[in-house]
């Protein structure tokens, strides 16, 4: 027990970053805009106070970055729209860089993110997770683009199977994902966790290595799968999701 | 070509029986009811006057089979219920074998075949073709139920990817099955094409065996690759959804 405290606190010595999963870590989201998780407002001022390097690393596509960071301030996190890294300018990056144009299956709200992005006669299908827009004749639609294709392109958003709500757990981009996969014999390109590059980017905005810094989640695979896989240490947190 | 044609003709003596599928094949279904194949009444007419046994072995689940045989009756096919093999009530015998209390997830003209089954406080769910019932809501009802149950257990009415209706092409009941099984980790368990049971009863409906049969389908895995592992030639056709 000694050498392994002894072991954990060099280790805590050398970490210099720290990535955070907001739904389910800092907040549980909801209709009424969700309800902070206890501590956790706390604990973000207490990291920044350390000298800690902090980005707030997420898979919510339900909002622009601006919507969600106001709405995180509101509930009284310390938080900006620079510190956070998300999947639609991640997307939006690689959509210029392959000259695609995108049909949109996402949420309302997040459709300003993409507003520089040409969207006439699409040659791909980026989803995100649209909730109540996920009807079967918006799904129908992305379908019929994808299968009409010469080569289909689909970038998802995430590939997170649920999410935990104030009033519940929520199907997330994952499970719809699975069904434009099964349907057009496709593989998507998923942006955002738990894709390599995006914790790349983040940790790139940090500047920090990720041997000096640690993912924290909710989400087994997105979250602490993802960071360990590109070199990271990461633990998961027993709220949001957890069972 | 001489060593080929008399052989299929060898074959062609052997053959006892046809199990026929319906979308497809027989009409494009569609809103306003759907549409003959060109030929397809004539064949109908003509199959049953050679003395070959017929079987109608269809995965649709929009409808109760007295419905769709209605309808079907109306585009001009002879055609009775007690032809048609179809996956609700090869559902309804294995919910009463294992006494399980479905949750369903199908088509409001479907609901009726499980009139007779105890649906209250379910222990499983049954996902069936159920189009504009494909709502975020209703998907996400079924996942929670799924999800809440010790041993989830998921029943899919065929795991077609799509279909082909007058107006296009129609996701169809594999791609919501794929969704939740991803969501909940489970593997749904398939009544209908291309379940070998399923072949199998309307093998033992016609008294035809396996080698002296033929199933004609327009879908690669349903039809073709499902009768083909019960020992049953099969055909695919060039209509439906073929591309």
């Amino acid at each position: 027990a000694a050498r392994l405290g002894s072991g954990m606190a060099a280790w805590a010595r050398a970490v210099r970053g720290l990535l955070l999963d907001v739904s389910g870590v800092l907040y549980d989201s909801g209709g009424d805009g969700g309800v902070p998780i206890a501590g956790s407002v706390e604990a973000v001022r207490r990291i920044k106070a350390s000298g800690l390097k902090l980005r707030f690393c997420t898979n919510e596509t339900q909002a622009t970055r601006e919507k969600f960071v106001k709405k995180l301030q509101g509930l009284g996190f310390d938080i900006s729209v620079a510190e956070v890294t998300a999947p639609a300018p991640a997307a939006c990056r690689l959509l210029r860089e392959r000259s695609l144009r995108p049909h949109l299956l996402v949420h309302d709200d997040l459709v300003p993110e993409f507003s520089e992005i040409d969207k006439t006669n699409p040659n791909c299908v980026v989803i995100g997770d649209a909730a109540e827009n996920f009807t079967y004749a918006n799904l129908n639609e992305a379908f019929r683009l994808l299968i009409g294709m010469e080569k289909p392109v689909l970038i998802s958003l995430g590939r997170g199977r649920y999410y935990k709500e104030t009033d519940g757990l929520k199907l997330d981009v994952g499970a719809y994902m699975k069904a434009l996969e099964y349907a057009c014999d496709v593989q998507a390109e998923v942006v955002g966790k738990p894709s390599r590059m995006f914790f790349e980017s983040a940790l790139a905005e940090m500047g920090v290595p990720p041997e000096q810094a640690i993912m924290i989640g909710d989400d087994i695979e997105s979250d602490v799968g993802g960071a360990q896989r590109c070199g990271m240490r990461a633990l998961q947190v027993r709220t949001g999701k957890y069972r």
